[in-house]
C-alpha cells in the first residue's frame, strides 16, 4: 500500500495577515511566538516542528468569518478551523500543513436559543461545555446535557469530530439538529429545515427535502459551521450511576458478550466506558505512585493496581435515568445480566435528577452532563505535568472477538515499543470504540516518538484486522485515510471531488482527514 | 416569490434502449405501452401526460446498473431510478422529466447478510419490506424490523425518501447504516466503515473517519444505491401496542402536550401515528358508506363516525416494547399522563414478542413490523378502486400550536376546495410530520384537479408560517424547494453545486426534489 506524493505549495500569509488586521481589528489577529504557540499541537516534543501555526485569527461574528474566506481566497493562504482546538490528543488547534493561518472560532461564543419545550439549543461554535451548562443554569433551565470527559472544548468541535458523550445525548451527532455553514466562498449555508426563512422544524427535525449535508461538513475541510442545533434531556426523575469491576483480563470478553444485548435493546441508554487498570489509576495517580522501572508495566504491578477497592483488570461506568421504578427494575436486569460474569461486582448511587446534589465522583458527574477537568489527569500517567497522549481509535462490532482482538493488538504493540497499554473501550447502541489511550513524557523525545511510531504501526495492523480509526492525530491522518481503500480509494477521491467543488482555490484546513485540495495532489 | 425558469434539453432515448437490449439482453428493457406504463404516476388522471416514463430498464446486477449509466451518458439521457416506486402518494415510479428512462431496481432484491448478533441486515434496493421480513422468518431469525403502513415498497428506497415506520427501527435513516453506491460516472462508492475493504464495523458504525456522505445520497439525485445496512431489532420479551381515542377535534392539542415529553423521554419508544375520524375510518370502508353529498363532509357525519366503538375526533396509535415490567410501568406512566385529557380514553393489547400469534388488527401488525397491504384501502376514500391521494407532509415541533396551525390550514385548503380532510400526525423523538393525505377520485378529472392545485396552494401557505415538506410528490417538488429560500435559496445553490460536480452530463433523476443539472437551467 504506497502512500501519494503531496506537493504543498508555497504561500505567504504575511500580506492576508496585514488585510485580516485592517478588517477584523488588530486584536482579532495574532502573530507572536507567544500567541500563536497556544495553537500548537500541545503533545509534540519541543525539538519537532511539525504542523506549525503561522499566524492566528479570531474572528468574533459571522461576517467576520467570511471576510476571513475572502482574504484567504484572494491571498491563496490555507486556514486551518478549530472551534476551541481542545482535541489535543488528535493535534490540538495545530494545522496539518505547517504556517497556515489558523482560525480559531473562540469569540464566536454565545448561545442564541434555548428551547426548554422540545429541549433543544441553538449555539455558536466556540460555546465550550463549560459554557453550556453555565448558560442552562444561569438561564434557570433543568436542562442535562452531554459532555466529554473534558469540559474545557467546544461542543460544536466535538460533535463535528465525531466526539462522544457519556448521558442520554452523548451521541452528539445522532443529537446534532441543523447547522449554519460558512462554505468557502462566504455564501452562507443553513441545512435541514433551517434553509427555509423563519423555518419552524430547524431544530427539531433533523433532515430538510432534498439531501442532507450535515454529514459532509463533519470530519472535513468543505465549510465552517458556524452555528449548531444541540440536543437536550429533561431531568431525569432518577439518575443511577453504575460502576462494574472484573477480575481478569479475559472477563472482557465475556462482559462484552453480556453487554451487547443490553445496549441493542436499550437497557443501558447512555454510553458505557470500559477502561483497563492502567487507565482507571491515571485517574487517581501518575505511574511513578506505582512503578518507575523502564519498559512497560509488569502484569504484577497491573495485578496490584486492579486489586485495590474499586478496581479491577477492566471497569466499567455506565449509569441508568428516568422514572424510579423503570430504572429500578433496569438495575436489576443489569445486575443479573453481570451477575453471570464469575468475580464481576457491580456497584450503584442514586439521585433525584431534577434536585441533584454536588457529586464527588468524575464519572458520575460526567454521565450527568457536568463538565469538569478532573479527568485530565489521565493522560498524564508519564512525565506528570509534561504528559501527553495521542488517541488511537479504532471502530468495532460489540464482540468479546473484536474486543480481545484490538486489546491485543494495541497492548502488544505498545509494549513492544516499551510503553504501558492505557485501554478505554466507549460503548454505543451497535459499536464501539476502542481508545488506545498512547500516553508518554513529551519532554522524552525517544519516548515519543516511539509513541507516534507504535500509532502509525498500529494504523496499519489493525486495518489488516479490518478495523478503520473513527478519528485520527494530524500525524497519521493521511495514513489512516490510505486504509480506506475499498475501490481503490473511491471514497478519497469521492471526498476530494466534493472538496474541488466546494473549495476550488484549496483554502479550507488542506489535508484534514487526508483530504486533500487539487493544488496539493501531486 | 418568482419559480425558475428550466429548460428541458431534448433527447432521444431510442439509441441507448437498443445498446441496453445488447449490454443487458431484452427481458431488462421495457417499451411496450403496458409494460412502460406500470412505472406511471399511479394516480394522474388518465388524460393528462405529465411525467411519462419513456422505458424501463431493470438490471440485476451492479454490473449492470455501471453498464446503464455509461450508456446514459454516452447517449446523454436521463434515467429516473426507483427502488421499487411504491412511493404512490409522491407519484410512484413516475420520472419528473417526461420521456425520462426509469431505472427499476426490482430486480436487485438479495438481502446479503444478517448478523444476528449485531442485529443488523445488508440489504439491496429491490428488497421489498415483504422480501425482508419473510427472508428473517425463513432463517429462523427471531429479529424484528420496521415498516411503513404499506409492506410493498423497498426497504432502501423508503429510506432513501425520508421514510418513516412504526416499531422501535422506525426512524429509517436513523437505523440506516453504511451504503454502496454507484455515481454517475459508474465508480462505486462505500460510505463509512464500509470504504475499508473488510471492514468490520461496515454496519455497526454510521460514520467512517472523514466525512459522511450517506445523507447526500437521500432524497437526491447523486448516485444510485446498490446495497444499504439496516438496522434490525431483537425481539421484545413484551409487546404493548396501545390505542388512544380523543373525544373533541380540539383534544389534539392537548394530546400533543401532553405526548412531547412522553417521546423526548423515551417512554413512547416508537413512532406514535395519530389520525382523524375521516383517516381513521377510510381504513374500514369508503366515502360513500357515510355521506355521498358534494363538498367535504359535514361536521355531524364527522361526529357520527368519532362516535363509532374505538373511533373519536382524533386516534392514536403507538406501543411500548420491552421487558414486562418496565412495559407495565411504562403503561401506567402513559395512562396517567392521558387522563389529564377530558374524555380520552386509552387500551391496550399484551403479546408475548418472542412468541407472537397472528394479529388480527392492522395497526397493531405494523408497529410488531409485520408487513401487510390492510392499510391500502385509507387511500381509496374517494372513488373505490379509482381511489388516489398525494401527501401534503409537513414537518413541525411536537405542540399543540403547531399542531393546531397544520390542522386549520390544512382542512381549511381542503375544504375550500371541496375535499375532506384525511390528517395524519406520524410523531418521532423531537419532531412530528403532518401529512395531509389528500384523498380524490382519480376518475374524477374535475376532483383530482382541485387536489393538485390545493396541494400546490398549501405549500406556499405552509411555508409563510414556516412549515416545509419533507417529501414531495412530483407536481410540486420545484415549488416545495422554492420555499427553501434563505440566504437566496443558498441550499438549492449548493445542492447543484454538488449535482454539477458529480453528474456534470445531467442522467442522474434530473429534476428530483427541484434539484437540476446545469444543463436543465435556463
Amino acid at each position: 500500500m504506497s502512500e501519494r506524493t503531496l506537493r504543498i505549495p508555497t504561500f505567504d500569509i504575511g500580506p492576508a495577515v496585514e488585510r485580516l488586521k485592517v478588517a477584523l481589528g488588530a486584536d482579532a489577529v495574532e502573530t507572536t511566538e507567544a500567541e500563536v504557540s497556544q495553537f500548537r499541537d500541545p503533545f509534540q516534543h519541543r525539538s519537532w516542528r511539525d504542523f506549525e501555526p503561522g499566524a492566528a485569527v479570531l474572528p468574533s461574528t459571522v461576517e467576520q468569518v467570511q471576510a476571513v474566506l475572502r482574504i484567504a481566497n484572494e491571498c491563496k493562504v490555507p486556514v486551518w478551523t478549530s472551534g476551541q482546538g481542545r482535541n489535543n490528543g488528535y493535534g490540538g488547534a495545530a494545522p496539518r500543513v505547517s504556517g497556515a493561518l489558523v482560525m480559531s472560532l473562540r469569540r464566536l461564543n454565545r448561545v442564541l436559543e434555548v428551547d426548554e419545550e422540545s429541549a433543544t439549543a441553538l449555539i455558536e461554535p466556540g460555546v465550550r461545555f463549560f459554557d453550556l451548562y453555565d448558560h442552562l443554569r444561569a438561564a434557570g433551565s433543568k436542562l442535562w446535557m452531554s459532555v466529554p470527559d473534558l469540559g474545557w472544548g467546544s461542543v460544536v468541535g466535538n460533535t463535528l469530530d465525531h466526539g462522544l458523550g457519556y448521558s442520554l445525548t452523548g451521541d452528539h451527532i445522532a443529537n446534532q439538529c441543523g447547522m449554519e455553514v460558512v462554505l468557502a466562498n462566504g455564501d452562507i449555508l443553513r441545512t435541514g429545515m433551517g434553509s427555509m426563512t423563519n423555518a419552524r422544524a430547524a431544530h427539531v427535525y433533523k433532515r430538510g427535502c432534498g439531501p442532507s449535508a450535515d454529514g459532509l461538513f463533519m470530519q472535513s475541510n468543505y465549510g465552517v459551521v458556524t452555528k449548531m442545533g444541540v440536543w437536550l434531556s429533561p431531568p431525569p426523575d432518577c439518575y443511577m450511576p453504575g460502576w462494574l469491576t472484573l477480575r481478569k483480563d479475559s472477563d472482557l470478553e465475556l462482559l462484552l458478550e453480556v453487554l451487547r444485548p443490553l445496549m441493542i435493546d436499550g437497557t443501558i441508554p447512555n454510553q458505557p466506558m470500559i477502561i483497563n487498570a492502567v487507565c482507571a489509576m491515571s485517574a487517581f495517580a501518575g505511574r511513578e505512585d506505582w512503578y518507575d522501572g523502564a519498559g512497560p508495566m509488569p502484569e504484577e504491578i497491573i495485578e496490584k493496581i486492579a486489586a485495590q477497592p474499586g478496581f479491577g483488570r477492566w471497569v466499567m461506568r455506565f449509569a441508568l435515568y428516568g422514572d424510579e421504578k423503570i430504572v429500578e427494575r433496569q438495575r436489576e436486569i443489569v445486575q443479573d445480566a453481570f451477575g453471570r460474569i464469575p468475580g464481576a461486582e457491580v456497584s450503584f448511587s442514586k439521585y433525584d435528577g431534577r434536585a441533584m446534589p454536588e457529586l464527588e465522583n468524575p464519572h458520575e458527574r460526567v454521565q450527568a452532563g457536568i463538565p469538569s477537568m478532573a479527568l485530565d489527569r489521565m493522560t498524564r500517567w508519564y512525565g506528570g505535568e509534561n504528559g501527553g497522549h495521542i488517541g488511537f481509535s479504532c471502530a468495532a462490532p460489540i464482540t468479546g472477538r473484536d474486543g480481545a482482538a484490538l486489546r491485543d493488538l494495541v497492548r502488544g504493540e505498545l509494549e513492544a515499543a516499551g510503553l504501558d497499554y492505557s485501554g478505554v473501550i466507549i460503548v454505543s447502541k451497535r459499536s464501539m470504540i476502542h481508545v488506545g489511550l498512547v500516553v508518554f513524557d513529551t519532554e522524552d523525545e525517544a519516548q515519543a516518538s516511539n509513541a507516534y511510531a507504535a500509532c502509525r504501526s498500529m494504523v496499519r495492523s489493525a486495518a489488516k484486522l479490518g478495523y478503520g480509526e473513527y478519528r485520527s492525530h494530524l500525524d497519521f491522518m493521511d495514513l489512516v485515510a490510505e486504509q480506506y481503500d475499498f475501490n481503490d480509494h473511491a471514497q478519497r477521491r469521492f471526498n476530494e471531488r466534493i472538496k474541488d467543488a466546494l473549495d476550488p482555490n484549496g483554502i479550507l484546513s488542506p489535508g484534514k482527514q487526508g483530504i486533500w485540495p487539487a493544488t496539493y495532489r501531486a
